[in-house]
């Protein structure tokens, strides 16, 4: 029989989260398998290395708290997931299930994650419930934990800026060096470089330096193009710290400003600033987005804002809440989101100005302190 | 209606290769989810950026041959996955549907993987399906396009050994610099920097350095830990380049090399080299493990090799087939693996040495050029 240990701050009060919102919906377990939800709730760091590899899963229940993973995580489990009783499975997870079967007797009614359990995991779980009684319920969930995963306590946005100023530092040190011949690749390794000088755990994700007529394209890759006088370099990037990323555009200019630039970039500015400003607790995603996106309509460049205006950032990149015109969820305090406004003109480049700010109860509280700016 | 463009090599052998393996099993076609599999098929680089975020799918059918992606990917779609169909969903996959839909009512059975698809977008397809008709089956299949992958062609051999000999050239030169004093997580990020500087696209996988009782530990993440003299550095590590992965492993001592490490090293060195002579087509994936296991038990520390003896390597780090004791699938000409031995004392440390083979009718060829081995 598997021994309670007490599960420490602040992963209890995220567990005891969960189970309200399960309790709410009739469920009496979840068995939760997406790594970042898997480290939210247990502090449990390994992450998936590949799609198809696991490093483990957690089934949470009232008075139940199991991590299950292979032995190579043996170690990481013990130190790591404290107060989740480790279930080791040396034999396979199907020969070892009885381990921790009996104790799971409680659970009448699964959940599972409906977005990141693979279609075969699903298979093979529900067999080992069926070990259980066969009419046992296993119900998918959808974005359960990552809804609560939006609101973020005091520390957690602590650890978010300090992440936000690694990325702010590093793209001090680049612009500097900014010079015409360099390639967007070299560029893109420098970046890479110096988030690990500053002591960011890597890159959040995989960063976009554009030039010209690349940055053009909202998700262009670092190309072999040598960066010149008189077209935008558009950066967006990140680095992560201690699990949690950060996220960081800009776009500058290289030489003297063309009018055309000074437009774009003006009215992208205008319309974070807008976006910033009226963005807090209450109002809806929609209107969020649309905050910024009134602004660049007027200004005549509607057409060429031709993504969401931000989303939210904590352990995964992206995460929710999702500042998009298409669906109206409540912006609620805690919630820590990029402001990133861009226009991109096919053939000539772009402008993205991206912040991140935290969500309060009457306004929202920038987390950059970076200000360069251009003030056309 | 689709106009229909033809597929170059070699990505059109392999569908044709698909197409067959499909028709065995009465299936009309396939939707491609699994990353790699999706490049392997089509040429389509782009890589999924997290679990929940797919760059797009494929559907390939008799005469069907469609890359589904989102508008971000549309330039990649089309420069890269030349004759397939570019879907790009601009209003979202299902309100989208429609334009392909009507090309697919040939497909009457259709099959998915299994072991990619979320059970969530297995749910969304399969409503969309339903489109075509109320009873289409849309089934499930196991590792069938890693099947295929799994037996590489010269192209593929080529480009894995210029990955590996990048991955070679980077620990030699890490070797040069070794001293006691530098820690675990330095010499990591100086295996990163060396792989750029040489070329490779980047680390196929989190490298893994660790020093003394850390090497114990078959899958140590980098501390920092300083290595000291008297004790044994294990190194896993590998490049990617153009896709494609390679993976070494090799374990040196710093210092003047203790009897209980000469034994050790010797021993696993022993079992590497009797199954590189052993292994080659038609063999069982089991008997190749039991080659190198056999040498280890032999000399009395069997049970402290914990790990299969190695693994397909490709586009993924990890592939098929399996060296395990565990299941028996046959060894096939083309495939390439790691042979891997390696011996795991607890406190002490441990030897693991990976060398990279291809199979052939009559024997296995290494890819190896590093003969940096002791000769105790």
């Amino acid at each position: 029989m598997i021994k309670k240990q007490p599960i420490p701050k602040p992963y209890l009060d995220r567990v005891l989260c969960l189970l309200k919102e399960l309790k709410k919906r009739s469920l009496s377990g979840i068995l939760v398998s997406q790594p970042e939800n898997r480290r939210y709730l247990s502090g449990f760091k390994p992450s998936d290395p590949q799609l198809n590899e696991s490093s483990g899963f957690l089934i949470i229940g009232k008075g139940l708290a199991i991590l299950g993973t292979d032995p190579r995580f043996e170690e990481e489990a013990q130190k790591q997931a404290k107060g989740y009783y480790p279930f080791i499975y040396r034999k396979g997870l199907e020969a070892s299930w009885p381990e921790v079967g009996i104790s799971l007797k409680t659970m009448k009614k699964w959940a599972f994650e409906a977005d990141s359990l693979s279609f075969h995991t699903f298979l093979r779980f529900k067999k080992l419930i069926r070990f259980q009684g066969n009419s046992i319920p296993f119900l998918p969930t959808y974005q359960l934990i990552e809804e609560i995963r939006a609101q973020k306590d005091r520390s957690e946005i602590k650890t978010i800026r300090r992440s936000l100023f690694i990325t702010e530092g590093v793209f001090q040190e680049v612009i500097k060096t900014l010079r015409p011949g360099k390639t967007e690749k070299e560029i893109a390794w420098q970046l890479k470089q110096l988030i690990h000088q500053k002591g960011g755990d890597g890159l959040a994700f995989d960063p976009i330096v554009a030039s010209g007529p690349n940055a053009a394209l909202p998700h262009a890759e670092p190309s072999d193009r040598e960066i010149q006088k008189g077209e935008p370099v558009l950066f967006d990037f990140g680095s992560k710290w201690k699990g949690y990323c950060s996220d960081l555009s800009r776009t500058v200019f290289l030489g003297r400003p063309t009018d055309r630039f000074k437009e774009v970039y003006s009215l992208v500015r205008k319309a974070q600033v807008q976006a910033e400003k009226g963005i807090r607790a209450g109002l809806t995603t929609t209107a969020a987005d649309a905050l910024a996106r009134s602004v660049i309509e007027k200004g005549g460049y509607g057409e060429y804002f031709k993504h969401s205006l931000g989303h939210g950032v904590g352990l995964a990149t992206h995460e929710l809440p999702s500042l998009s015109p298409s669906k109206a969820d409540l912006l609620k305090s805690g919630m820590v989101v990029t402001v990133e406004p861009g226009i991109y003109l096919p053939g000539w480049g772009g402008v993205r100005l991206e912040n991140m700010a935290v969500i309060q109860e009457k306004n929202a509280k920038v987390l950059n302190k970076d200000q360069s700016f251009y003030n056309f």
